[in-house]
């Protein structure tokens, strides 16, 4: 017998955060290395949070910035606890997979395990990206010491996206193919409906603009019908081919970003071109604060860990009032304003 | 017989803004002026907002600041429209002066008109502060070309409150002091009940924190009970009372604030104050894209004006995973943090 899911979650995530961190410092060496920061969740659970910051080399005025990455953390989390009947109710209008029970008055147990990273680095050539693979269970409740509870519902959940400062077609069309090629041998239909979810999902309504250029957003994915997926869809469908595609696409990440960010380190740019990245990461807080659900969940949740779920924003953000960067015709600042208005098909 | 209140009131914060600027730009006179930007909402009003920026002086990593301020907006705006049933319904539970029609279908117009203002000073010594005082009224239908219709409700709201990132106490003290001698006069209960409901309303719970050292903030002001003041207490009732409690708490922001911004702004001050600036001014964008009713009901309407929406955030802002600025025991900076944790009777 095959070991529980959740167990082979936990191995995956972990494994995956340490050659992600691994990659990223190799690609940086004179700068100081993650922080590995382990943590334990009073109500049941335990993380670790990697984390890259030079908190030194910005904060003054003055001194010239020199690390290639600005803010970035890799963080797992491998938690669990137990659901009210309310959140039970909300939860089911998105995961039809959970066995409904007008009468429900108890919590049930749940488990929810992913890796989640945001990368920002500090050139403004360089794309921030942000990817995010979780794995959500619902058990029986435990009357007796039997331990877990028999599954009632599953899911997995996640996706890749890629937020540029300046835009890159070759950046834009090399991240979208690699993910699309790790989604294919799954079924061609998965990338197009995920890809499209991403779109909708990384959008701010009150800009009129998309967070980035997007790549793959999808959730409760599981062996029932999925709203995004046609019934005949060649898809994945039971939990060990799910997994699967889970992995292929969380090992597609490295392969996915990291050629790009090689090619853009160490351009040359201008205080103009630092100041609409900082402009950039302002809409980036915005999305992540007014929209982001799982940002949302996590700041109303009380216990919650704030400096996991903050880790997305950025080290900097700027605001300017009617900033005219980024109107001016014909400029790369515009170039990349009009795919944020209109998301393309880059492959 | 008088001027119609939302005449008079036009006037008043037309004439305040007017005061206000005046006063910052008269501190700086070598930075450029506010630049005046009326604007006029296609769906019915106008407004003139009046912002400093200075845009070159932060985003390269290597140019001196000299501005005395940062970021600064002092807004006006006289809008008017149509209320949905549905919003009429909603603002009603806090605004029981609202007729109660449980068969109404039609929309009511409405009119609301008020100045706002934020200022972000560059030292990291200078306390950011807040204020806005508007007028909100509910009107009957207009069915005939008589303009406007009879008056079904109004209210004023408002407040002020001040955001330090470095405590001075005798700042604090003032600040309080000056707003309770301006409320005093309308009756000796407002000030307390005003300044308990700013420290409740500028409160981040998932940092359990304050926004501020508080100030006064109410809503709801009008000829009815208030849930807020005793039903025996001194308060002004009528709209001509309340009007001249509004234009008293106006009135004050300039000996309130600009003698505290003239004895901070010239202190000198380190990288190390300045990233914690930075830090503070992070927490303020949480509040204001989280939690501030006025922000998150601006973003949710369509065709609202994004950039007076969120003029309110500072020109820049700094996220740290797990900083320890603002942790070391006897520090300036946990000074601060500890009253924010704990609000002050400052007065």
């Amino acid at each position: 017998m095959s070991k529980p899911m959740r167990v082979q979650v936990e191995e995956y995530i972990l494994d995956l955060q340490d050659r992600i961190v691994s990659a990223l410092e190799k690609l940086d060496p004179n700068s100081p290395p993650f922080k590995r920061d382990s943590w334990v969740r009073p109500q049941g659970g335990k993380g670790t949070s990697c984390v890259f910051a030079v908190p030194e080399a910005s904060h003054s005025d003055t001194t010239a910035p020199t690390s290639v990455l600005e803010k970035a953390g890799v963080n797992i989390s491998i938690v669990h606890g137990t659901l009210p009947p309310a959140a039970i109710k909300q939860m089911r209008v998105e995961h039809s997979s959970i066995p409904y029970d007008p009468d429900a008055t108890a919590a049930l147990p749940f488990f929810a395990s992913g890796i989640s990273l945001v990368i920002h680095p500090r050139n403004p050539h360089a794309s921030t990206v942000h990817a995010n693979y979780r794995y959500f269970e619902i058990t029986e409740s435990e009357d007796k010491e039997k331990d877990p509870g028999r599954v009632l519902a599953w899911w997995f959940g996640g996706g890749c996206d890629l937020t540029p400062s300046y835009l890159y077609a070759e950046d834009a069309v090399h991240f979208h193919k690699t993910i699309k090629e790790a989604c294919d041998p799954f079924g061609t239909a998965m990338y197009p409906a995920f890809k499209k979810w991403c779109d909708e999902y990384f959008f701010i309504p009150h800009r009129q603009e998309s967070r980035g250029i997007g790549g793959i957003f999808f959730d409760d994915l599981c062996d029932q019908p999925h709203a995004r997926l046609a019934a005949d869809a060649v898809r994945p469908k039971d939990p060990e081919q799910i997994f699967a595609f889970i992995q292929s696409a969380g090992n597609a990440f490295i392969p996915s970003y990291i050629p790009i960010l090689e090619q853009r380190i160490n351009m040359p740019f201008t205080p103009q071109q630092r100041r609409w990245q900082l402009i950039r990461r302002g809409r980036y807080v915005e999305f992540n604060l007014v929209y982001d659900r799982g940002t949302k969940f996590g700041l109303a949740t009380p216990g919650a860990r704030i400096e996991s779920i903050l880790m997305s924003l950025p080290e900097t953000a700027r605001w300017e009032y009617m900033s005219e960067v980024g109107t001016e015709e014909g400029s790369e600042e515009e170039k990349l304003v009009k795919v944020l208005k209109t998301p393309v098909q880059w492959v």
